[in-house]
């Protein structure tokens, strides 16, 4: 499978052991980045990440940050792509099975290599349900909001 | 303080248990439904949250579905507000530490209303720790995203 990976430096050994590992099992992976452990801001490579999904230029993607859920956020911005922030390998099918995400989100602070490695494995391997779900999920291609706060808005931001 | 909480039919109950207990503890709740268990779409009452908050009629909200996957992404799509999916405290902490987020969501076939008490009180009470973190959540406010995909992002939609 064609897999896109991206992360903050706090995750950034996390992405370099889950990269390797998935090509070692045979998957094309683009490493989005960071090249290295400098702080970095997790948005920037989130909608980095988005961005190359779709575009369609991988099928699935993996996000990193110290909690996931900053980058979570950020993918989830994009209106073409569904993130799920898992951290056990149940939700990682459900996110494929019910939402047909493509991407996932973990915390590298706090899961740990095996259960991260459990996780994509069950994003990986679980296909959409479909049915029910194909309308609920086309509901979020379609949030009736601008792509930016309005001025009056400002305050939740 | 004043807190929206909005579900659906999976998660009914769990709302339910949790706005009344919010109540008790001297909390302003809105709760933006669903009214009973018949089958909804998560879309739609993520949507209603988000705009909820964005338009500054509470100060938190709390989401929830079967997984929490797919009210996340709902909530998310605003991109003035922030949305963190948690099974534990601590993630509820971090959301609110680092991320500022303003909502939380739940999944509540995945865990118990102890849990999900939990999570609520570490998120109701962490405040935002600023500093480096400001920026990175500026960021997440303005996405490099049109709010709708592109034609030729149909294929991840």
């Amino acid at each position: 499978m064609h897999i896109a990976i991206a992360s903050d430096h706090a995750a950034f050994a996390l992405k370099q052991a889950l990269a390797a590992w998935l090509r070692g099992e045979g998957h094309t992976v683009d490493d989005l980045g960071p090249d290295g452990e400098a702080s970095v801001d997790y948005p920037d490579y989130g909608y980095r990440l988005a961005e190359h999904l779709a575009a369609g230029h991988a099928e699935r993607g993996i996000a990193l940050c110290g909690s996931g859920i900053g980058i979570s956020i950020a993918v989830n911005r994009h209106p073409a792509v569904r993130c799920a922030l898992v951290g056990e390998p149940l939700s990682a099918s459900l996110a494929r099975e019910h939402n047909d995400a493509q991407v996932i989100a973990l915390g590298a602070r706090l899961i740990g290599p095996d259960m991260a490695r459990a996780c994509v494995t069950a994003f990986l391997d679980t296909p959409f349900a479909g049915d029910r779900h194909v309308r609920r999920v086309g509901k979020l291609s379609h949030p009736p909001f601008p792509a930016r706060p309005a001025a009056n808005e400002s305050s939740a931001a």
